[in-house]
């Protein structure tokens, strides 16, 4: 079972009014942490990089994941949005994937108690957050 | 519920042989997805730079993963195996967090039917696979 550390904040209402990939110059996003977890940003600054994880079945707004699809309906073979090909979905950013988990790295622009903002998300308002972890390596541009 | 891809085989046979993070230039470990989600793979190709997901309770060699740890067992302040100091469980790459999901960004070295070959992971032989993307943005170096 996966534990909601929170909820992220976007823009975005619908799935539709989502941008196609997140972008250092969007608008901001807040991530607003449950109060139990805030003592975990303790060490994040502002201008540090984070890699998010967070539950890409956000129109399913429950506090426990309902289970994700299984390989029997997630195809493995779907269509580019990008340049309409067919594509394995392991080659494919697509929400609709065996786990239905999205990755980001942004930047934090500020931390006030338990919200981080960060800029450019392109999830739906409303998105349960799993996870932030600093970003390392060869997730750094 | 989550559903593991399949496994990566790494040259590490505990937690404790493990290098503390991923490296360019370490051995090669190979990503074995079972072969129904190999089709996933079509479109990915030698060179080209994924982001993976694996589960990080990699001693509970399962096909279901148990339940993580909660807020009460993991504690949010943690000490930096780095420099020793206490820090927030999200500003730290500890596997000991509310939801624990390993990432790292790797390049492709080879593709074979179901096994994807890499470089450098960090984590335990077995290890259980959640996703495969495509490494974008600020995700490359």
């Amino acid at each position: 079972m996966l534990e909601f550390i929170g909820k992220i904040k976007t823009p975005y209402d619908s799935v539709d009014a989502c941008p196609r990939n997140t972008g250092k110059d969007g608008p901001l996003c807040s991530l607003v942490l449950k109060k139990d977890y805030q003592d975990g940003l303790y060490g994040l600054q502002t201008g540090d990089k984070i890699l998010i994880l967070y539950w890409l079945e956000h129109f399913k707004n429950k506090n426990v994941p309902a289970n994700p699809p299984t390989v029997s309906t997630v195809p493995m073979s779907q269509t580019s949005k990008e340049d309409g090909v067919k594509k394995g979905v392991f080659s494919l950013r697509s929400p609709r994937r065996p786990n239905p988990i999205g990755a980001a790295v942004v930047q934090i622009e500020s931390i006030t108690q338990n919200i981080v903002e960060v800029r450019g998300l392109d999830c739906v308002n409303g998105t349960m957050l799993l996870d932030i972890k600093p970003a390392i390596m060869d997730e750094l541009s």
